[in-house]
């Protein structure tokens, strides 16, 4: 496979999502893969609600996206008084960080965007360009820690692997398989559906599709009898946070097949990107987002019950260290229980 | 709670399916909770398609259509010689027997009707309304099995008990909640939504909120999260058949949360109905079905992903009895382990 491969577009943050003279332009990943959509935002609140319903998601990329409503914040004030312009981004990222609690990713954006705007001020720069600049910078690396990554996991994988995955792992996913084919490995993925909204069947094995690599859809009830029968070799999926002594949060399931994989010797494996979120040492530092119970009672826009059943949201859940044989970051391998080493040996746990 | 409460449909079997002058009338579980529409089948070809279908399902319901099914083959043959009526009925048999291979009530019902024919054939007997006669009785014994097997259930639980379950467990299921309720107990159902036919959402979901069960949907990849917040007391299920070692097969899922429950300290009580199948000493025993996978690239009719996606679809799965905390049966709870008890002492395993 030559590197002319066709690559997905979730494997580059640049085809999701840009900033073009004051207007915030994302991929609609609710309408993938049957079209091709994009939404324009002008206020950082469109930004703000683009994220809540997931027309942008994954830790980093929605991060990505609260950055520039931040530069549509500063932009809607260019040319008031310093103070003005602080308190209009303050606001902007004060909504930003309720759009969705669980990721790590999205409070280090606005915590970075936020001294950036005051640097930026005192030394007589444009905030909104700035702040542009800022986020298109982070994108590029995210690209290449979601590259670097992949490079790891595809070292990890051997010949006729068969990957159970859950969710959309993102580009490190892509980047995983792409790798792999290009080292002659031949995998196989079995992707979870992943109700409710579909992010196994809609994103991940659309993906697998285009880059050739034979993938089998099952509802979110199969796993455990996939890792019965033998069916799987590895179970991988990425995490929206993981703390420093190993836990992972990731889309709710994810914790009932890793117990599965333990029980049945299957290998289950982190793609971790850029490490563990240093303000988080454990378990008490995760914040599980509940949504709307509504997204539950339905499929794909149809009603799946009666009136008078309630629902219930978590949208991730959390795996202990025990139950992860490794993480795979940008750089390097980490066992779970060690996985605050990726922030160098001087790093200590308290 | 009265006895005149109002019970679901679903509770008795003489409201889902009847015999009529020539026509076997069954309700469309499909359709539920929608719409209360029943279909009429005039062949036996007819009933195997609405089987195959899940027009009607669980182990033993479907076992009575098929029975209903062998008498509108006898009734086309009305006046042949006994060879040709019992080489009709033979010939339906076969034709049921190929519908769903997993539950072991099909079996016996088949069974017991090529018998049945046979004597009814010696004895000058109408054989259509043998048939009938027999199917109806067993219709009339399994509406007490289950409630018995529902009635035990209920003794079990506590007030509280905040329950885990998973597809629609039957009839057996629902006077478990109705003998709780007059047990004056106050429980709480989480139910699967149990993809790809959603019967936890259809059928599970809605005979609670007739019952006036308090019910929490959520989707199959979320109970492992609700065990580890301890949010569930117990878990219950039924079996589609039981081995007399006590391997449990029920719908796919089943054995991944068993595990969950099992680790969590959680309960796992199986609704045994009439206990084990004397023919199936151990898994090896147990046919696992596997159905069209274009069932589980739909939802509610939608196509959920791309051309090109496999998918996988076994109808089950099978969970060890090490899984099991108790069967529940109509004659009373067994260890798993111990379920070949339930066919009395003399039995012993080979």
């Amino acid at each position: 496979m030559s590197d002319k491969q066709n690559i997905p577009i979730l494997a580059r943050r640049g085809n999701t999502l840009r900033y073009e003279d004051g207007q915030v332009i994302i991929l609609n990943r609710k309408k993938l893969p049957w079209e091709t959509e994009y939404i324009t935002c002008s206020t950082y609140e469109e930004v703000a609600r683009a994220i809540e319903l997931m027309i942008i998601q994954g830790a980093p990329p929605l991060s990505y996206a609260a950055g520039y409503g931040l530069a549509l914040a500063a932009r809607s004030v260019r040319g008031s008084s310093p103070e003005k312009v602080l308190e209009a981004i303050g606001q902007a990222a004060e909504r930003m960080a309720r759009t969705r609690p669980t990721g790590s990713d999205l409070w280090y954006m606005l915590q970075d965007l936020l001294d950036l705007a005051e640097k930026a001020i005192k030394g007589g720069e444009d905030v909104e360009a700035s702040i542009v600049r800022h986020v298109t910078c982070q994108m590029t690396r995210g690209d290449e820690v979601a590259e670097a990554c992949g490079k790891n996991a595809a070292d990890l994988l051997v010949d006729g692997d068969k990957i159970l995955t859950h969710c959309f792992a993102g580009a490190a996913m892509i980047w995983m398989l792409v790798h792999a084919l290009r080292q002659g490995k031949k995998v196989e993925l079995f992707a979870t559906e992943t109700r409710p909204y579909l992010q196994g069947a809609r994103l991940l094995a659309s993906s697998a599709v285009q880059l050739g690599v034979p993938v089998t859809l099952v509802t979110d009830g199969m796993p455990g009898y996939l890792m019965y029968r033998g069916m799987v070799t590895k179970f991988v999926t990425t995490a929206d946070i993981i703390t420093l002594d190993g836990h992972i949060a990731n889309k709710v399931g994810t914790f009932q097949y890793a117990m599965v994989a333990q029980h049945m010797g299957i290998p289950y494996f982190v793609l971790g990107y850029g490490g563990p979120d240093p303000r988080a040492n454990g378990v008490e530092d995760i914040t599980i987002e509940e949504r709307d119970p509504q997204e539950v009672l339905e499929c794909l826009g149809k009603r799946t019950s009666v009136e008078g059943v309630r629902a219930y949201y978590p949208a991730f859940d959390i795996t202990p260290p025990n139950y992860v044989s490794a993480v795979i970051t940008d750089r390097g391998v980490f066992p779970a229980t060690l996985v605050h080493k990726y922030l160098g040996n001087e790093f200590t746990l308290h």
